[in-house]
Parts: structure tokens; C-alpha cells; sequence
């Protein structure tokens, strides 16, 4: 991994690297900036009128990433898109963010580099701006965490929440890419440049959050709940419906399973609806309307960036979310992993 | 450390832990929160015609604490202390935090839940509310990052630039008493009960960010320049000079050190200026001023908070920092530690 001539972040001194780290998060600074990095805060122009949205997400080396699986700057951009997505499906506009990274002193200075230049990336495309950070020396695994601000229309804005008894369940784009990529690696298909495979590697290491679609959404006024699909749609969908006080039907038939998850899962051995339902990382929406409304939003969203909405199930009062088959039996929609039972990445045990 | 009916993380699955982070969290909640921790991000209602500040600050346990030095609230804590810190260090008003908190799966439950009610306690006792949050699972140590966002007045801000020739430098408090308080921790004094090492390890532990007296030094609009005491004056004060392209001489004498850390350092047989010029983690303010300000400046905050303030030296054109010692010789101002070179808290290697 480390070539003679990569100096390590030890060697390098963190005063170096935090000048290297303020020359590349520069790059992404808009007139939104007045103080970047380097000072003791970032300093942000406040629009008016808007509600802020903060959040936060971290990845774990080993657990949410392995060094021998993906570049440094895709765990960049991995780290990014996650919480991109989490603005996305408030149907807000990402704006500021900052990160830390913990990383051993004798890591190659490549793995700080790389991962910023793919925070900085993923921030720059959809319109944000990394604008400070936290860098510190570990003993352990690398750690990254990002927190993202960003804005949101008050009438605009979706939550968990909100979602009606009769409402359509939908989802944007296609679900199981990430998971497939997953299980190809943890099967060592690695070397295959098949294009399936490098779709669903892709997938998997530079998801690309659905930031302008959640604000497609959004603008069309007719969406009543919205989240994004970070633990896969067996996880998620019962968490809306939760904080919506609903309870749900899937059908098996109309998830749109991503083609790169059925040909990989076919090779593998593998169940597709499964790596669909339950893989997670996706980092699609997942939102509700009223039945009349999905060609509205459908169209909505297509003519902002062309991606597919499928309408999956439907809401009804009560409790429990089901799947239906293609028989029509029903079946309890199996949750997600755990962190902390299976960890996210990497399927390794964490020592639980 | 881990008595036997506490439950680990592992056993207790990260949905119940998120839902008592929820609980600890909704403690600090004011009616800026729109929605808080639950979704998936949080949502703040937006002040006009301020600027918005973002900070993040990591701590790696091992490099940043210990876990068998410090119970879980202080170094939740801590944590939030820093960023507060840095929220006063620009004159501002911390507002809205969110925290990621990586741990093994076998940690005792008690770790996460201290953590969370340090961080909240910290926030609310500055008038800051934890709204969100992350809770992952990891092989290595536990590794808490905390971002917060805060708001100044544009005309009150105050930057690391903007120090101008002839200006005078001061603190606020006292240096030297976290400093003392770790190099007892590192000596085994952890079970004397004297009053100065109490002091020493709660300046250490719990240490209180200057978050009034930012405001109060703000408010008079004489101060030039102003950052945190976080890595120690002589590391700190270069930095300011850096930014506001000045040249500093700071006057041994008129340090004031913490008598905890004198007492201490007699005990211990350390040098009680270094450690308070070079110890780090005082989280004291250091701003300049015209010499004509200082009374002002001075007044202000005591009136505020009580808290002092000293003219500890004098910046002048040129580059560099120097020490002049009690018969009038200049030291080149040595910097403090390098979180690569030897981590912050515990004077342990990073393998580096």
C-alpha cells in the first residue's frame, strides 16, 4: 500500500498536513466563506429565512472501510455522500462541512490526502464546501467523521414523520449495487472487470447521494415523509413508518433491483432481493406520498436529473411492515445488519 | 472498571442505545430545535443578520484520555469543552452540537452513557444543546468527535488575524493547571486528595471554556486578535503572530501561572513555566489589544464572569516569538507538543 517514497503523517508533522489539508479544502470555498479553515472556527454567512440542518456521520476503518478495498479518496467521498444524503432526505441543500480523521502516526500521508481530496470532491459536487477540520494521531484503526450543515425551506422541509395512512411507498433509483459490490469483495471478486462488477464496486465506494432529487421531492409540495436508504429498505422503512405511527406493505415484485446486484448475486450464490432489501448503503430515497401524487414527483425528478422513482408498497394504519411476495404470501420484513452484531463494511466482528 | 451488571454496547444493540442517546440529548433542547436527534439531520431554526461558526474537535482515547483516568462524563465533557472553546475563541454564541462516538462492542454500556451526559452537560452549561448525533461500532479505541456551530455578531468577531504592532497580549485565568494535572496522572498522584491536585485534575478533566468572557472581550470591540489556549502559549501565541504577520515578546514574569501548577510542579520537580507555557489544554483566551484597551478589556470581563486578565507581552513588526526571562534574556519561545510527536493527554507513542 505504501510506496518508499510516501512520507508518513509522523514524519510529515501535523502543522504540515493541516497546511495541506487547508490547501485542499480551499478549493471548494464559496462566497458563503468569510474564514475557512484555520481559524479557530469556520466562519459562514447565515441565509435568511431557512432552517439549518446539522448532522453527522463516521466511518470506522475496518468496520465501514478496509484500506485494501478502496482508494483513500473514495473512503473520502463514501464519508461525504453519507451525510449529503442525510440532507438529501430533509430535502435540503448541503452547505458547510467540517471532518476529523484519526489516523496512526506511521500511516502514509496518502490516506490523509486522498481522503480529503475525496471529501472535498463529493462536497464540491453537490455544492458544499469542507471549511475546517480536526486531525489527531491514533493507535487504532483510522477513523473519519464528517458533520455537514446545510439549509432547508421551512415549508419545504420532510421528516420521518408525516407520512398517511394510504400513502404510496417509493424509491429513487435502483437498490442491492452496494451491497452486491460488497459481497463481491468479501469474495474476492476483485479482479473482475466485468461491467456489473464495476458498477456494483462503484456502488459501493462512491455512492452518489440524491441530493438534487431529494429537493425535486421536496419542491413538488407533495411527498409527506422522506429518509434515505443507509441500512437498506428492510431496516429503514420500519423507522418511517415508526415515527409516522403506520404500518406497511412491500411488494416483492416492484423493488427495483439494481441489474448489477441480480447478475453479481446469480455468480455468487446469492439471493438478490435480499442484498436489494437488506444491504444497505444504497443511499437512495425513500419517501411517501399520496397514490395520485408518484407520476407527479416521478416526472418531477426525471426532468431534474433523470433518475427513476419506483412506487414499492403502501402505507396503512396499524403497526408492522410486511413484504408480499410474488405469490402473495407476507412475510415480516427482515431488519437490516447491525453495527454492532455484524459491522457495515467489512463483515468482521468487532469483538462483541 | 466495568461492574459486572452493566450491560456492553454489543448486547444492548445500537437502536436502544440511540434511543437513550435521544433521551440524554432532548435534555438541552431549547426552541431553536426544530427537530433533534431521530432524523436524519437536525434542524435549527437560523438567526438573521449573524455569521454562522462550525468547529469540530476529535479525541482518540489513549492519545486524548483515558479511560481509567477520567470517568466517561468528563470526557464527554472535555470534548465539548474544546469546541466551545473554539466558539469562544471568535467572540461567539455556541449553538447547536452533534456528536459521533466509535466504541468496541464489549465496552461497558456506562462509557456511551457518560459520554452523552458529559457532552450534554457541557453544551447546556454554555447554553448549547446537543441536537444529533452517530454511535458506530469499532475494533480500536474509542474515538468521540464533536461539531458545533454557534453564531457571532459580524462586527463582534474576532479572528487569529488582526493583530496589530505595538498591540498588548493577553489571557485570561491562569496556564499551567491541566498541565499539572496530567503530569500527576502520568505520576501516580491520583489518590492524594490534596486541594491544588484536585484543582490540577479538574482543571484537566473538566476543563471550563471561556465562553462569557469571548463575548465579554467581543463586546468592547478594542480587542484585535483573539484564539484559544488549547496547545499552549508557546504554541498558540507563534500561531496568532503567523496569521497577523507580527513578531511577539511575552515576559516570563507576567505569566500567570496557576498556583496548583507551582505547588505541583515543586512536587513533582517539573518546571511550573513550562508546564504552563507549554502544557496545553487551559482552554484560556489570548487576544490583543492596544496597551490602552487593556484596563477596558479587563473590566469587562470581570464585571462579566470575574475571571482576570493579563498583559503577558507585546507584538511588534517583524517574525518570531521570544521569551524574556526574569534578568532580561530572550529564549526562542519553543513549541509545545506535536500530537504526532507525543500525544496530547497521556504521554503515550502512537507508534510513529
Amino acid at each position: 500500500m505504501r510506496p518508499d517514497d510516501s512520507p508518513a503523517i509522523g514524519e510529515l508533522g501535523e502543522n504540515r498536513l493541516v497546511a495541506r489539508f487547508r490547501t485542499l479544502a480551499s478549493a471548494g470555498l464559496d462566497r458563503g466563506v468569510v474564514v475557512g479553515s484555520g481559524d479557530d472556527a469556520a466562519v459562514l454567512s447565515v441565509a435568511e429565512r431557512r432552517l439549518l440542518l446539522l448532522t453527522c456521520d463516521m466511518m470506522v476503518e475496518n468496520v465501514h472501510f478496509r484500506l485494501d478495498w478502496a482508494r483513500p479518496d473514495q473512503i473520502g467521498w463514501k464519508a461525504m455522500a453519507q451525510n449529503l444524503s442525510d440532507i438529501a432526505a430533509m430535502g435540503g441543500e448541503p452547505a458547510f462541512a467540517v471532518a476529523s480523521l484519526a489516523t496512526p502516526g506511521n500511516a502514509p500521508e496518502e490516506v490523509a490526502e486522498g481522503i480529503t481530496r475525496g471529501l472535498v470532491s463529493a462536497a464540491a459536487e453537490y455544492g458544499a464546501a469542507l471549511v475546517g477540520g480536526d486531525l489527531v494521531g491514533s493507535q487504532g484503526p483510522v477513523v473519519l467523521d464528517v458533520a455537514l450543515a446545510g439549509w432547508v425551506e421551512r415549508e419545504a422541509m420532510l421528516l420521518r414523520r408525516g407520512a398517511r395512512p394510504g400513502d404510496a411507498i417509493c424509491v429513487t433509483g435502483s437498490l442491492g449495487a452496494s451491497a452486491a459490490g460488497l459481497a463481491a469483495l468479501q469474495r474476492g471478486l476483485v479482479h473482475d472487470h466485468a461491467p456489473d462488477l464495476q458498477r456494483a464496486l462503484k456502488a459501493h465506494h462512491e455512492p452518489r447521494p440524491r441530493v438534487f432529487e431529494g429537493q425535486a421531492i421536496a419542491a413538488t409540495r407533495r411527498a409527506t415523509a422522506m429518509m434515505d436508504l443507509s441500512d437498506g429498505l428492510a431496516e429503514d422503512l420500519p423507522r418511517l413508518c415508526a415515527e409516522s405511527g403506520l404500518a406497511a406493505r412491500v411488494f416483492a415484485d416492484r423493488i427495483p433491483i439494481d441489474p448489477s446486484c441480480t447478475t453479481l448475486a446469480g455468480r455468487l450464490g446469492l439471493d438478490p432481493l435480499s442484498l436489494a432489501a437488506s444491504g444497505g448503503e444504497d443511499y437512495e430515497l425513500l419517501f411517501t406520498c399520496p397514490r395520485d401524487a408518484v407520476d407527479e414527483i416521478a416526472a418531477a425528478v426525471a426532468a431534474r436529473t433523470g433518475a427513476v422513482v419506483s412506487a414499492v408498497g403502501e402505507t396503512s394504519p396499524g403497526k408492522g411492515v410486511v413484504l408480499v411476495d410474488d405469490e402473495g404470501k407476507t412475510h415480516e420484513f427482515a431488519r437490516g445488519f447491525d453495527h454492532f452484531a455484524a459491522p457495515e463494511s467489512c463483515g468482521e466482528g468487532d469483538g462483541a
